[in-house]
């Protein structure tokens, strides 16, 4: 059933040396599958396909787009309990979580399929002509979103569906017009084969352009730079570390043509704890706390790693709680040998750092690749002077800033990076008398959560998921949501173009049916 | 009036060390100011202030702000001819190009204006709850559109007001909530005070806080360094050359925390002539384009550079047509001496490329600083072969590119860089035969022109200015209209915010009557 071979178009390839398997993590056996990884001559066949594909597609209407993406959504459900089987084998991710993201990956195309098909979000804007205007007459300007071009996708070790293969970046890439070269994930190549020929397979079936997607086997990071680096490819979606989604942005950044790079990196996701909200419910959300930091075994990008509050007695029994409750919760597998490795390095790491104190740490043994938890303190001051501390550790730590005032405290936040959560926990209204706190936190995330974990991000047109840097690498744009589509267009003008040459969406007549903005005014109506 | 000094915010400033004139290239004299450059210190205090001022700017009502847009338009009103003959004795164009101008700046400065007075522009995108939704309940999360922070402004040379110290630039920036600090133009220092003072004026009539704009003086390329190095700054605009814009954009991107540049740099704006066009308008359209190429000493950035045509006897006549016209205009003031001087240098080397054949060439003595104009003619083929000849040169000079069939002129567009504007000349339905080439010409500009001249673009919402690199640095955005604004913000979610709590925009009373995407339905409805 898994091949181990890329998909370049709607061909399978294996020209490349480099073989690969993925790993077990719950029985630490290696998989019985063996990956090629894609060679440099792969790589460049998967983007002239693309770019020639991208002729064509582009001009694809977004009712045809939306069947395509629909059909992905079909066959991915038609892999049945295949997919999930390789999925846990490759992750260690219990079933439950499987088939949610599963689900959540079908739910993302879906959507995207729906926004193509009604059409109104490529921001149709039309300025009809004034021909006796003075001192010269104003041309008829319509303008709309158009697709950048193909698309490189990166896969995220952490979400080997929703942000992966057919993730959030691919929906809405293909949904934009884009073709789509995936740099599959060596942790969950088989899973991302599967998912590959169920888009493959969809692509055939709704007669979509021969390399409209291509999905690429690659364990180092010789093939992700030669993507990037490849002229043909027009932007870049990633999930994944600081040091990796920076590394893509410096590539694209210094090319000839530098192009786009959207890179959903680190987060230690601040979550602040208001006196009163300490006082009258510290327990209740030291034990929700312990479960959003070890929700996952911790490898959520929206894990709380911070938690900020006053010194004060309830403080010190909100930690305790919190480090009694966290202990008693089972260790958890995580992903990959390797990630466990990173996150027992940087949790070592985090613990020698001065003037740390260690509330919580799990010491009992484990069975491989298990996560033990771990909860600090340190003090406001110590965390504002060393910048290692605002280090994210990816896995079920969390680190507690007592702050000896508001003010400490809004300095400590001040002192960090940029954001995809902060959270304020509050009693009602007490929120009220810390404006300028909540001003400081906003400045600094994608997304602000009133009493409640900043863990599970909704997919619906209102959320962002993005952030000021690291966060993200452009906070202008979001990586979840409907709103994910702006990341690969751009706008079009046309000066008195003939009405029957203009695309449908632009017509006088608006076939489409679509919103736009006419005149200064939204409206569905035709022009005369 | 003119006192050469630097604005940090309200307070003026003369720290720096260096000192220079601006030029007057009609009398080829200096002109009486002396304009002091900002030191480092300058640069950094103006971005202190501009950082404390964005803390309360960010907050003031999009109302508030259009009385703050409004009030610099009518200051710059107030300036009467004061400010006119300035430009004047800095650019050499003339009076009428100046009021034009300045109405340009005016009417940009309103549109803002209205634009946020009305408010919608923040996108606001709201999901209500859903407590019984299973398996998990569906938080409220709402999400608009904040400011991103303190923007640097660099100042055009070929647009002293309407893209410089108020241009759109500054408009656009202001509008979203960002306070703004200018990089002002060394050829139009004077001009750039003028409008500085005008824009602090409105700044204290209206309360604005002390910070929210700041106007620089610069010579040399040291300050434009330090206001993009320097990390209060959050993202850059500027319009000019593409080595100064990718020098900049380099120097972004290379930061610990990379910010957006938005550079609006060089264009050669191709046009195409097709067949039957050429056969029977052929000689109006060579007069309309020794115009168009010469419309203020060819000093626009949509100046139509290159044209395309099948060899044939007609594109001689066609040829032959437009050097006689463009001989026959009498030669105009560029802005600067550097820029003719530049002029001259990068017209002779063209001149000297292979295969290159001069069909006019303005050979008369002409006054110190004036541009004389040319056009030259070489094959698809060499163009194709010769990079060289894809280079602007900023001024009257413009190529004819005989293609011997329509696969070679393709191949030539496909050889360009990414440009501002494409241009179809066409007779009735004769562009429907020629789709292929409408798709490559498309690909790789930002706005489409059919039978018109590329110079001039319209203050609208549909107008694109920018395009694929190196038109501009992200063809994701546009310099010119409302949704410039786009440029200089990024959405924050709010998710089970309380409703007091929550900025008007997204409250349930919907309190600005702003048109919100609520559960998917774009409405102005309040929310129950």
């Amino acid at each position: 059933m898994i091949t181990g071979k890329n998909y370049i178009g709607n061909s399978q390839s294996q020209l490349g040396d480099k073989r690969f398997t993925t790993h077990n993590p719950i029985t630490n056996k290696e998989n019985e599958w063996e990956f090629v990884e894609a060679s440099e001559n792969e790589v460049n066949k998967a983007l002239e396909l693309a770019t020639h594909a991208y002729t064509l597609y582009q001009k694809i209407s977004g009712k045809e787009r939306a069947v395509f993406l629909n059909t992905i959504a079909d066959e991915i459900e038609a892999l049945g309990d295949s997919l999930i089987e390789v999925y846990t084998a490759e992750t260690g991710l219990p079933e439950g979580r499987a088939k949610g993201e599963r689900g959540r990956t079908i739910g993302q195309l879906r959507s995207f399929a729906n926004l193509v098909a009604e059409g109104s979000w490529v921001n149709a804007t039309i300025d009809t002509a004034v021909p006796d205007r003075q001192p010269i007459p104003k041309a008829d300007l319509r303008k709309m979103m158009f697709s950048l071009g193909p698309v490189v996708v990166f896969g995220a070790s952490n979400f080997p569906l929703a942000y992966s293969t057919a993730g959030g970046d691919t929906a809405s890439a293909l949904a934009a017009g884009c073709p789509v070269v995936v740099k599959s994930h060596p942790m969950h190549a088989g899973t991302g084969e599967l998912v590959a020929k169920a888009i493959i397979t969809a692509a055939q079936k709704t007669n979509m352009p021969n390399g409209v997607f291509s999905n690429l086997n690659s364990s180092g990071i010789e093939v992700g730079m030669q993507l990037v680096e490849n002229p043909l490819t027009k932007a870049v979606g990633f999930t994944g570390s600081i040091k990796g989604g920076r590394a893509l942005y410096d590539i694209a950044s210094k090319r000839a043509e530098p192009i786009p790079v959207f890179a959903e990196m680190g987060s230690v996701n601040p979550v602040v704890l208001l006196p009163e909200a300490l006082i009258s419910k510290g327990e209740g959300w030291a034990k929700t706390y312990a479960g959003s930091i070890t929700l996952g075994t911790g490898q959520f990008c929206t894990k709380p790693g911070l938690l900020f509050a006053l010194e004060s007695s309830e403080l010190d029994d909100f930690i305790a709680v919190l480090s009694n409750e966290i202990i008693k919760i089972d260790p958890s597998c995580m992903l990959h040998p390797v990630i466990e490795a990173n996150y027992s390095r940087n949790k070592e790491k985090m613990l020698r750092q001065p003037g740390l104190t260690i509330t919580a740490n799990y010491d009992e043994d484990v069975e491989s690749n298990f996560a033990r938890q771990a909860v600090v303190k340190v003090s406001g001051a110590n965390f504002i002077s060393n910048p290692e501390l605002h280090q994210e550790v990816f896995g079920p730590f969390s680190m507690v800033i007592s702050c000896s005032n508001m003010n400490e405290m809004e300095n400590a936040i001040k002192s960090m990076d940029g954001q995809l959560t902060g959270t304020i926990i509050s009693e009602k209204n007490e929120i009220n008398n810390y404006e300028k706190l909540v001003d400081v936190l906003q400045n600094g995330v994608g997304r602000l959560i009133f009493n409640g974990v900043p863990t599970g991000v909704e997919v619906c047109p209102s959320m962002q998921h993005g952030g000021p840097y690291p966060a993200s690498t452009d906070s202008r744009f979001t990586a979840v949501g409907i709103h994910a589509i702006d990341r690969w267009v751009r706008p079009v003008s046309f000066q008195n173009w003939p009405n029957r040459l203009l695309p449908d969406e632009l017509k006088n007549e608006n076939p489409l049916n679509i919103d736009r903005l006419l005149n200064g005014k939204s409206t569905k109506e035709a022009i005369e």
